[in-house]
């Protein structure tokens, strides 16, 4: 089978080293914008080569839209509208039925993607993906094997996927070690809203306001002690991805933030009111988290 | 040398370990008010023997408060009033200077520790520390070997305490092989609550926020990748130890507050009105911390 990455960056990356090191894919093509990152790429060999759009969507059985979101929401019907060339001029109905080509996004929020190719005539063939794995860092030299292992993956409106298309993308995510969670896209972006994207904003105001007053306080990284670094850590995640993620996913973003402002207020009133018993009810609630994370 | 522990804890049976495998102190005491706590030590062999407050003090050339700060406010004066006690009625003078006994805190915040002995006729004797290592993990069952390595040791006003006594502190450290950074507790206090104490609060209310959601969405924390788990880590910390802490350090704390809500204000405000650009240079800003956390 031949895998098409488009986007060659952690996760685009990281998929093709183990699609091809454990055998799913004979040959993977990627596609990279940036020609720093295309060229990195092809050294370090994370590709077998690296082609065009059109070619990598032409030459691939699955496409992987490995891009930031808006990018994708861009992509994704350029693609349907490939395959829809590709395969005559029939119309709707048979031109998709005979269509075996798949395309798969990897992205963190779904709804737009989904509500982008809802009526197109090839809609059976795009399988809306999010393999929940990843670091903070970026690029090419981040990818890395065995990023996905053991990992979820969450598929979203599967219904509107041909089933072979999805059983297909099942064996993919089977041969990356993840465990498949079906869920319609706008849970998904609800979600991931609350379990990773207020995460990537807090850390990012917690670095913004310890580096603010590093200008007053040249030394005051010399006492950053490793839960300092473990809570800040995302704020070294990447602004292509992250801008478009906050702006898709605005609406659930907001809520989300709307309430930590409002927790984080509460604290604030039982330490200036040396509440002591709200402070340490407080703590104590968060604490239940222990259940969650080990 | 016998070393006394107050508090055997994460930090206080940290030191128990190391101060004693690397011959620092030939007889590790130690005294735990919490029953479970004090039979755990002993049968996990953190100390030599547990004992009474009284004991360890008049037993122990180094006394080590490692309890929450709030308890070592009220202890710190306490021991110093031990050692004039052995030392005889001769006053001020010569009782102080003829004491070779030493008393450290390893708390968090400094300023309430200083201020509570500031005039005592021993103050001499008490060497302010904080060693900045640690884990979101409590109780001697959470005490490791090599857990203070390669980490720094803030000493505070060392100019009040004696230099001998501040030598033999620094021996001690050195022995736990971190590096000694002095500074004046006021300036100390300010800087944890920056690179410490707001990153414990800003995850405390992470966890909220998400068990909040958690009442609705079942299954949210099935989506939990590394990223959260990192940022929201700290929320496991110890309510008995952080209630301090925010209490005694409430000014500084309170200050870094309102600057990391306003800065999710910005946040929030960018996201609202769709200012991609905004949000891109505010990211971009936060990037910055990759020059400090690697």
């Amino acid at each position: 089978m031949t895998v098409g990455i488009v986007g060659l960056g952690l996760i685009g990356g990281s998929m093709a080293i183990d699609l091809k090191r454990r055998g799913f894919a004979s040959l993977v093509l990627g596609v990279e914008s940036d020609p720093v990152n295309a060229a990195a790429a092809e050294k370090i060999g994370l590709v077998d080569k690296v082609v065009s759009f059109g070619e990598c969507v032409r030459k691939s059985d699955i496409t992987v839209l490995a891009v930031p979101v808006g990018t994708a929401v861009r992509m994704l019907p350029e693609v349907l509208d490939l395959f829809a060339a590709e395969s005559g001029t029939e119309g709707r109905g048979r031109g998709a039925d005979s269509c075996r080509k798949i395309v798969i996004d990897v992205c963190s929020t779904k709804e737009a993607l989904v509500k982008a190719v809802h009526y197109h005539p090839f809609r059976g063939r795009y399988v809306a993906t999010h393999p929940m794995a990843g670091t903070e860092y970026s690029g090419p030299w981040a990818a890395m094997p065995g990023l996905f292992d053991g990992r979820a993956c969450i598929i979203c409106d599967s219904h509107e996927s041909a089933p072979s298309a999805v059983r297909t993308v099942g064996e993919l995510y089977d041969v990356l070690n993840m465990r498949q969670i079906f869920m319609d896209s706008a849970s998904h972006d609800v979600h991931t809203a609350y379990v990773s994207h207020i995460s990537h904003v807090t850390s990012f105001a917690l670095a913004l306001t310890v580096l603010d007053k590093e200008k007053d306080e040249k030394h005051i990284f010399d006492l950053a002690s490793g839960g300092f670094s473990s809570t800040v850590r995302l704020a070294k995640s990447n602004a292509d991805m992250w801008v478009p993620i906050l702006s898709q996913n605005r609406d659930n973003v907001l809520q989300v933030i709307d309430t930590y402002i409002d927790r984080m207020r509460q604290f604030r009133e039982a330490i200036a009111d040396d509440d002591e018993s709200s402070v340490r009810s407080l703590i104590e609630d968060a604490n239940r988290i222990k259940r969650i994370i080990r």
